[in-house]
């Protein structure tokens, strides 16, 4: 085995590592011969320069194969899961689902908790009482094959090493990079065992990625993955600028999530819900065209299939299916504010980041992993980007428990919706696919 | 304070950090909430992104008085030393420090040892029987005061924030970034409680530094430091493609070096010595011009007065003065084995990396801060670079104690002299000054 201090340097002088150092590299961090402070030095210098395709399927591999890698090869269909970058209002895991699971798909989804401005579906999940995201590993694969679904956190199983190498991350500034951000979220859903990815990449003021160049990079870099272990990995680039429809917050984005798998149709959540469900169905031959898939997926979401099939979901991990029907055994903050137009006009703009600020502040979101989340408070938006106002017309209601928090909050609010006379036309909520 | 992953991240952009960020950030490290892989992602962001002038003057200060700094100024005198970045051959410390004694200046010369293919002056010393590097730092200022010069090891008490970082460094693939080169440099220097420095910075083969254009950077660096801190820093840049003098090697170099005493005139190793002397002679207006310095310091040399006060330095380090007389009170090894010429024409080439590289297998250097080094080892040279040579002249003689050792030396040194049929003239030895 070579020096770590080489494997480093050559890393850091732009030279392509090979298979074995990296896999030595990785190994010996497993085993601890390899320290933080050197794996942290790996880190920053691949944050420079890159992994090309070949460094970074070893890379992956190893992080994939330091824990266990569920096999459903037995089940007879298709097995896929959806993953996004992370946004504010972005529900779409929870409706899309069972929407997948009633199309004919398993969906073995094993989702993240909410950090910084972006919400988590496990933290949305968890304000349906009762709902248990921490499955073991046995029951979640046993629920799959029965339920042909199952949501759950990440268990101590898989991918152990992209833990470890997220939680050094996290302290030593070396999150933001392509690679390393690739290698993390595709070592964890390829072991869980899928055929098919959809990846939701989001791009905007409320993302991530501020613009769809670095998106594309991402993109590319997670579809080389997903290629060289025999994966299909779809992409769609979606508007992150403004939130996705029209709440913020964990229990009323399951509440916004209900409505669309009740058949209604919500702008953004359902067309993108439809979409993703679409282009899934396409790649596996499911349907001859997206419009076709779209179609079908509509379709499917009247039928009211699909919200049995998630009331289904919700009582096989514990929680009370009953608020299917009956959102009011949802939590409800204690207060509610009203957000008026100081003038009339067309709105411009709804900062995602604003709002996903403020949620912080109001207790719904979390700095911190430790950090609890109320699930009560949040945001309902009466009107969107491009639609016109007049002044006094209400713009959202904040849901909020405490004062001070709502304080801290409107902070953040202060221009976080511009109206303007003129009616300008935001992006489109889907940027493009790959 | 702010966050130390957004202090690291700042870094990793090419943002320039503050003072308080500098400061907070070492201070951290210091005091331990600071952890050592968060260190090292700062350390390989400062590789790639590097510092400004501002933020290296912080970044030194806070080591500089991480530790004790020495005062001088009660002294009539000036204060000055000599770093050398380290080459193969290179014993100029040891005949410079008693010559500017005796030209009326004080050198407080703390140096270190060798390590790789470098050789280090403290090694070198202990070849010396009795004598002691590990002085502590009351005596140490004692024998400055009272003999105008001492030479030893780092105390604990100077920089000890280096003495972290560098050790870090040396496992993180971080040495080999010019501003933590020159802030652990200039931090250990400026300790001593200087007046003056004079930097050799070795390029070529031997050297770190493989060309002037990356020495130049070095070097203005650390005059920029220099600057900040009010003390003058005056550069030379000298040729390590070949091993500097006739010798490498502990106990071999100190005789080479005490011929310079003597007032032999040894090339290369006359005229470097000279030279330094006399450029920090005009420096401090001791002369109108470096020749006029040149002139004063060989004529020093032939008085012996300069062999007296390194014969009475070594008595006040513990060592037997004797050695200055006597060169067979040093270590000698127990076998020599002769190299001649395989054919006639001009020696092209003796390439330094090869003999540093060979003096280790042969035990005379270190590979590992841990190894011992043996002190008899090494290498003469009959001929240097450019002179002629018939079939079977002597080229050189190794010095070993062990056949084995000697086999592994010499796989290093197949090539090591290339023997051409035109002189083709290798680069001087001062290349330039700064």
């Amino acid at each position: 085995m070579r020096l770590f201090y080489d494997i480093i340097a050559d890393k850091r002088d732009k030279k392509v590592l090979s298979k074995e150092d990296i896999s030595d590299f990785l190994q010996s961090y497993l085993d601890g011969t390899l320290k933080d402070y050197q794996m942290s030095a790996m880190l920053m210098a691949v944050f420079f320069n890159s992994l090309n395709n070949e460094e970074l399927e070893t890379w992956t591999e190893k992080m994939l194969y330091s824990g266990e890698v569920l096999d459903f090869s037995d089940i007879d269909g298709i097995v896929v899961d959806k993953h996004s970058t992370g946004g504010v209002g972005d529900k779409i895991s929870i409706p899309l689902a069972p929407l997948l699971a009633e199309l004919g798909f398993y969906v073995p989804m094993i989702s993240g908790r909410g950090l910084g401005h972006t919400g988590g579906t496990l933290d949305k999940l968890e304000s349906i009482p009762g709902f248990s995201v921490n499955i073991d590993k046995e029951t979640f694969k046993k629920i799959v094959r029965t339920n042909k679904m199952s949501l759950i956190g990440q268990t101590p199983e898989i991918a152990p090493l992209d833990k470890r190498l997220y939680a050094l991350r996290d302290v030593t500034g070396t999150i933001e990079s392509v690679p390393l951000i690739a290698s993390s979220i595709m070592s964890k859903k390829l072991a869980e065992g899928i055929n098919g990815l959809i990846l939701d990449i989001k791009i905007g003021e409320g993302a991530f990625m501020k613009d769809l160049a670095s998106g594309t990079r991402l993109a590319k870099t997670m579809q080389a993955i997903g290629r060289r272990f025999g994966r299909s990995v779809d992409v769609l680039f979606t508007n992150m600028d403004e939130p996705l429809g029209y709440t913020v917050g964990n229990a009323l984005e399951i509440k916004e999530s209900l409505d669309v798998m009740q058949g209604k149709y919500v702008p953004q959540v359902t067309e993108l819900t439809l979409r993703m469900a679409a282009v899934l169905m396409k790649t596996f031959k499911m349907t001859g065209s997206v419009e076709e898939g779209e179609e079908k997926a509509r379709k499917m979401l009247e039928t009211g299939r699909v919200l049995e099939r998630f009331a289904k979901t919700v009582l096989l991990q514990g929680g009370d299916p009953r608020v299917t029907e009956n959102y009011s055994l949802l939590p409800e903050s204690r207060f509610k504010k009203e957000v008026y137009a100081a003038n009339g006009g067309f709105i411009g703009r709804i900062n995602a980041l604003d709002f996903g600020k403020a949620l912080i502040r109001l207790g719904g979101g979390r700095l911190r992993k430790e950090d609890s989340v109320n699930k009560a408070v949040g945001f309902v938006f009466a009107k969107k980007a491009g639609e016109k106002v007049a002044k006094g017309d209400l713009l959202y209601t904040i849901h909020f428990d405490d004062e001070e928090r709502l304080k801290s909050a409107e902070e953040y609010l202060k221009d976080a919706v511009s109206i303007s006379e003129n009616r300008t036309k935001g992006r489109d909520l889907i940027l493009g696919s790959l």
